[in-house]
């Protein structure tokens, strides 16, 4: 703590640039959204990626959307187990206290946290199963899924069947929190399971129907 | 996942906008992006509140900032005891495998997290402190600094204060990963503190050598 | 060489100050870009004029724009004969080495460079004319724009007419580089064509279905 | 032409902030510096690198410096040949027109330029030494430099000796240009040679009485 420095000079001055402009035209509905709180439509789980920012795609504004971002956009099964669940907290907070309308999983191309995976279950990527890899340990998560595509040719088209997962995954565990399966029953909340392609631009959805993943 | 819905239409139309205008202005950017891989020049933590969207802020593009988002920006100590960590799996990969050079943790003003936090620590919120809420115990670890900032007069007050103590905790969090020390100490990583004030635009960052947060 | 001179006091003073504090703020990213390489997103080629800097108006911090500056932000057409073109080689460099998504032309008002084509080619400076004259010589690049725009009524008018002109030639000129039209054509480079006025801070840019430059 | 492109939005959103705060507060000075002309005290001779920004190293703001920037901070000798040469242009019109006080090369460590000039002169890239190659053909103005540095033992140590020759051999062109020699004999201008260190923000400067770089 003792060794935090100032911010960036670049920053600073973009900063000031945001609020002479962005903000300053947009200040009443600032004002409103600290003095009512945020109410937003919809929580969103992506990637950290740099190169995945939802706001961008979806052109979104402040106040639309609850982001929760980790490595490789995965939810865990609900475990009440008294420990610290980051993303498990996110979700509870979204649905039972802001009580969004939608819960959506963005996967991407080109992922590095699911291509550590792919290494690691296939034996190629020791260091990852080591205990103390935070990493490894978190793509643990993932490892049903990489069960399901593990017979694919081809080690990129494995990748995208894992990315692919690795939404699948995340959709199913997240049936597993109970209010999330109560909201959902009710028709109080829908899940959507996205995959976003980084070089094309490209984004597909998955449809339950058919199971497979189509461009939207 | 049998449960998943299609993307509702205003997103859908929004992204056809985004992919005609944006991505189609900047195609080369991102195929470069997604062919050579990403290399962001720092990491930002911050919290998952629709209100506060840093590459806003700071007028980032795709590419320039990781970004990992939990409730109340709150890094947990360094634990590797073989459970799952997003957060810390989120520190390992920034900066063992991306090498940021800044870690920027961006606290909020009006912070339902901080807020929860401060009902839970002193007494008004049974609910947080049951085991199986994973907000409560998520927010345990803001507990030492509620310890630091209990006294202080006046309800808003001590929730900015407890805002501010979760910058400073996640600071220190920070530190005790080994790689993160390592990285501090031998200039290859510099660790940021800043606050922003969602109503009226501001942003404070701490110094170290007043102890204070001051205006950017 | 015998006569080169220490460094004038202020520029010292002024340089001990940048690297106690933007340096030393952003110490392990210069470590990483003198490590790594740079990466830079865009090459700019804008005027030596003192009046226009583009980092500035953009914001743009060390490692995000590769920077050539010649008077009057012109690019010659594609000679491959053997004779030094320093223009040729920035942008060969920058695209074939570099690869980089974007290759912006910034021109601006009150252009000296182009105020001297002007009066060269409408007869009023024979001292341009000269074959020993560089700057007239190098202005003979911008001779064709001229033609288009020698009818136009009003001295300013012509000016700044002329100074978009050169925009305009240095992206057909462009063109004639086979690294570029490939680039460009496979959609891995994308050109765009800026005109600065520096009194009044505006900003316009070429729109190719109009044929007109706009305001941003 | 008919493939330029808008402008990316985050640079137009960058833009749009620079206006609000730096020129706005600058206003006058932007006037001033429209109406009256520049008046540049500076000539800076620097490399197109993105990781070598002057107006950032010396505090410089619009008006101070004339900047031609080039590969490898490179200047030609005088060549009155009626042919296209940017960097006399640009040295002609700033010693002629702007009579500036100052010309100062700068160059900087990890040069690609500086690098490709050294494998080019030791045999190990043809494809530099082709007719067709600009930055090849623009190199060539520092094989003098090579031939005086090539026996020094260490691929690093060469590269940094090169990358300083490209300095001693633009100070030494420099005085080819026939009214830069008188203007520095007059004492009207005086030369300076600089060399940066990317990776820790070290400046070095030649100094005439020793013949060595030293620590500014």
């Amino acid at each position: 703590m003792k060794l935090a420095k100032p911010l960036p000079a670049y920053l600073v001055q973009r900063f000031h640039g945001w609020k002479a402009t962005t903000f300053s035209e947009n200040k009443a509905w600032y004002r409103r959204l600290a003095d009512e709180g945020q109410r937003p439509r919809a929580m969103v789980i992506s990637c950290c990626d740099s190169r995945v920012h939802v706001t961008a795609i979806f052109g979104a504004d402040q106040g639309e959307f609850f982001i929760h971002r980790n490595i490789a956009n995965l939810v865990p099964p609900y475990e009440p187990d008294g420990n610290q669940h980051g993303t498990s907290a996110a979700i509870e907070y979204a649905v039972t206290a802001l009580k969004v309308a939608h819960i959506v999983i963005v996967g991407h191309s080109n992922c590095g946290g699911v291509k550590g995976c792919l290494d690691m279950c296939s034996g190629h990527a020791p260091e990852l199963e080591e205990k103390t890899s935070f990493v490894g340990r978190w793509m643990d998560l993932l490892r049903p899924g990489y069960e399901r595509i593990k017979d694919i040719e081809g080690e990129t088209e494995r990748a995208r069947a894992l990315e692919k997962q690795a939404i699948l995954v995340s959709l199913d565990n997240l049936m597993t929190f109970p209010y999330v399966e109560e909201a959902v029953k009710s028709g109080k909340l829908s899940l959507h399971g996205l995959w976003n392609d980084i070089g094309d631009g490209g984004l597909e959805q998955f449809m339950p129907e058919t199971g497979t993943f189509q461009a939207v």
